[in-house]
């Protein structure tokens, strides 16, 4: 299965946000849906700082503005 | 392999842009580098419409502003 491990990024640390993530959806500017292959949502405030699909990675961070 | 494909939607239509996406960064606001599994990189300008993890698909949308 090729679902990724969301993370937010914050001070170089990388705290999860959900596991199994397949979905990933804008909802506004700097917000994201994140549904799981197990169907739970997830709002994530932040923007996308990097995403590594082949190491199953997905890194938010907070917006710095 | 858990790369993905990527689109740009247009009209309903999704047009390739890139295969087997490993790494996606934004390089600026709606601007976003791709990096496939064999090293090329591609810059795309748009939004991220919705990613399919599971289903391997990037979709990427014209800016409607």
């Amino acid at each position: 299965m090729c679902e990724a491990n969301a993370y937010m990024v914050t001070n170089g640390q990388e705290e999860p946000i959900m596991e199994s993530v397949d979905v990933i959806e804008p909802e506004e500017d700097d917000t994201w849906r994140l549904v799981s292959i197990f169907g739970d949502q997830k709002i994530v405030k932040g923007r996308i700082k990097r995403m590594n699909l082949v190491d199953h990675k997905i890194l938010f961070e907070h917006r710095e503005d």
